[in-house]
């Protein structure tokens, strides 16, 4: 036995936290055409996962006064790697700001802090594995909740994707360096500067992506959270009941990057992106090397075949990642 | 830095090594009907994978009197680990025989040894990612060849069943202590009796299961050997086209553990059960509590629903899995 | 211009009526489950209809002391085909009985009569184009409801297909004679009787269908009501809903016969069985001959592949088709 | 018995002959890529159809100075329509040409006319019901040849769409008038002007289309010709295939106006278009009112969601459907 400390590791995205100017309208949207499920509300938050979710929730959702996503958190492999972050975190020089047990309902100690633009991550281990009330829950004894319960329907949580003025070379090397993300796909201009970055943990192609735009509203925007749907029609119902209940969406369309099927679609009361997502490739090489594409390849890289985004910032108002109790960089 | 070995990981099923006494019917089930490619052939050995697949081989075929799968090869997370699995099995007792990089096309140095139950496994870390010809490869940068280009055109291999008249007990135990696996579904009586273990280094549910059978052939039988499509309607498909060619097939079907969809297909040359396999669940949860199916469950367990497998051990003949250099156990 | 009556004609499948022992779980079955759209309840009849179908109803649902269908209906091209049809059964010796615009709501003037194995149809013309209610309302022009408001969610009614002890010979012979069907595909023993009988007025390969059992429970039994669904996909989302709502299916497989794809369910409330039904081919030849399949070549006329029905009578318990006016005939 | 002559009718699409001035680039596209069967080569024109086309040929393809379509010809209900239609056309004086049994393989006597836009359309009835060659044939006696055996594998001919500069309001009248067509829908200007119309025989939406562009290039141009597909995924797998080939095309996406799904495709070596098309609803209702979209209703007729078409005509080159035989009119 040794008593070196281990490297501490990110096993997965847990959840994302969104702010809502117009509450009534978010609920709607996630519960209603979407299809989350309500874990609980507690104290205004309303707790959400998808019927395959396993955690008590992937998303929080609250009213505020600004349209905002208050953290993005990720779950550790051990609970001794969330003490483990926070140590390696500070010897790095990054303040962090301890979140007691409870404060978020079913979640352990964990503790946030802010990458170097702005956006606001949070580190956990402990959460509660709630189980579906019996109403919900699945004849099957490894799924929460039935599936097909309302709206669109997907089974969990897939990856966010952060957008920011910054290029994404320093984003990119903090993901890997500080938290042990893996470089899988990136958009490179022949000055090596990062244009686009798509990363994991684990064999999906990205749990996380940064976008760079330079005329991004900050550092700190998100481009979308993404929800993981099983089959390519399962993603076309999607675009008829988006469509049936007057949400504007872009897509459907196949990204060359990660070789999967989208649609982007806006909630109504917040603003913020959500991606439905399906199909795509797995990375199990150990000693995978990044996918570089070029400037002149982005096209194909960003929208293999069908409806591809209006990458004009003024077309794509987004919203920012930022925690309430820290003032926004940019 | 310390300089303790670390503990030796698996990072994926690598390929098997399929023996058959009809070379020439395999090769059309596989190349002209399953949809395989042929990376080369080199000294009477076929070396397939699909398209999506990133390594040399998944798969290799070649002609033999009696067919069986000669091995079946995992590949280690770093280079090092090799050795380090040699070590630490022969501590535990466990006969090794070291095979010389090259022996198989574009494969490094590696070994392989028995499990407790006969199997053949074969542990490798060096492997060519060897890029498609120009015809065959793909526009995409991030996918080895062109999709669809003929048959069923799966995705990539995706696990392993094998099956033994042993309790499953100690194999799952030996999985999980020498190489590191996960149990993460099994089907248990109420003495505790494992009867099928589902077990996967990677979020997978299984990159490899066993199947108990107390009328199996011997101990050491390969159930299937399975390969991935995207949606349920490319498994669809498949049925046509394995029907439109006279393929003996079972399914499709859903099964209730891994929450996957099934068709079980005979290649006619070998007798080898190929599984075509989508949908399903992902395990990122670094806790996971296996899911237990007691034997009143088994049933909803195997098939959800659709066309089922007959389970009678005689409507069921299997080959075994030895490598030629060693007898069969029993 | 001639004055001489031109020959009547049907021009689809109308509805059909059910009775069901238990309205409330047949009620819960029919619109939760599936997803049927309520047009109204009048008289305590509910009347139903898919998201894709244009008439008032394609379904009626009852409380009665034994579950039955109490008619299938008929829609003629014309107006004046109702009267004729009627005049050419009354010559033929059938006896007709009057049903008066609005006995059945939203129909105008209709008259039922027998088969000659005692199944009662219906023959109208005159049925309300309703509008569904503003928050059901597509926003499409083109359809009548959204669609994917809950559970299975079909499209529109496709086809019945009534099950009798007697031969399909005469059965098949009335419907072209004095109908007007045209014979799309039969299975035939050598001595010419036929077993099963598929036939239209539309391009659907089968508008009704003629199973012969000779264990049948009498002359005048429904195998099954069919609604059709747009892709394979939406079929095995179907399963999914079934097995989490603990509804008892087959299925799904692949007739040979039609091409089709098909899941069997039984409605809890009446026992009725119900196909969700997708794929297969149309018939737009003008001089089709049928398809005629031997008994050899029944099994892969009736599955091509996958989970087959049990065709023993005694596991099919099935109801009768009659007129609560009418006495059985057998 | 009446001795009146029956209204002649048309009883579905038949065939369309193409022109290439690449014939070796048409044919792989169409006989690779796209996956038609060849029936047989005679005097240098191919004949083409689907794996679920039941008659000897749903196109031809043959070399030219200029791409072209040659004709679109039109089944016949009964044999002695042909003769029916000649006398009718003639009637309201149109110029007829008679096309002499086997002149086209396989056909039987027909004539050609022009409509007032110049398009040349054929009357036939006489067709051979070709059968597959034994190793291509399915193993379904309803299905002409195996499935899936090449490419993107359409199952059937579905519809054409004209295009002119022309108002569609009186070519509309001529296919209502003189053939018999139902208008199923259409876009109309306040003014009356029809600028797209939908027409069938048949319960598809429509058999033909008529598209009206006031930059079109001539009165006489063809919008695109169409094969059908079962399933949306199958649409989704000809993007990826089209992709790989390096075909340009635009979609996949979702039509309001006959609620169905499309992927538009160029034939490299003749530029005409091709369109894949799936779901949608079908028309079995007699007394069916046309479905008017207003100019403002049009962007969701045409792309309710998805990759929509360029609509600019300088962005659409097109080809004109002429008889060598006749001047092209405009």
């Amino acid at each position: 036995m040794s008593n070196e400390v281990r490297t501490p590791e990110i096993a997965k995205l847990g959840h994302f936290g969104l702010v809502s100017k117009d509450l009534e309208k978010s609920l709607w949207f996630f519960k209603e055409v979407v299809g989350l499920e309500e874990t609980e509300v507690k104290d205004g938050v309303h707790y959400l996962r998808a019927w395959g979710d396993f955690e008590h929730h992937t998303m929080t959702l609250r009213q505020g006064e600004e349209s905002h996503v208050d953290h993005i958190a990720w779950r550790t492999k051990r609970e001794e790697d969330v003490d483990a972050f926070a140590k390696k975190l500070e010897q790095a020089g990054i303040e962090i700001r301890w979140v007691d047990e409870g404060t978020e309902a079913g979640q352990g100690k964990a503790f946030r802090f802010e990458l170097p633009s702005g956006h606001t991550f949070e580190i956990y281990f402990k959460m509660e594995k709630t189980l579906a009330s019996p109403e919900s829950r699945s004849v099957l004894k490894n799924q929460s909740h039935k599936s097909w319960a309302r709206g669109v329907s997907p089974r969990r949580i897939d990856h966010v994707n952060i957008l920011t003025s910054l290029l994404a070379n320093d984003l990119s090397d903090f993901l890997q360096d500080q938290l042990g993300f893996n470089l899988r796909e990136c958009v490179q201009t022949p000055d090596g500067n990062l244009v686009g970055a798509w990363l994991s943990v684990t064999p999906l192609v990205h749990d996380i992506a940064i976008s760079h735009d330079p005329f991004a509203a900050s550092t700190q925007e998100i481009h979308h959270v993404s929800y993981w749907l099983d089959n390519s029609q399962d993603l076309l119902r999607a675009a008829d009941i988006l469509k049936e209940n007057g949400i504007f969406f872009k897509g459907p369309g196949k990204h060359g990057i990660s070789q999967a099927m989208y649609i982007y679609a806006i909630d109504p009361g917040s603003g913020v992106r959500l991606e439905l997502f399906t199909n795509g490739y797995l990375i199990f090489e150990p000693d995978w090397e990044p996918i570089v594409w070029s400037i002149d390849e982005m096209d194909i890289g960003f929208t293999y075949w069908g409806d591809q985004m209006d990458t004009k910032p003024e077309n794509n108002p987004t919203i920012k990642v930022y925690d309430d109790k820290k003032p926004i960089r940019s």
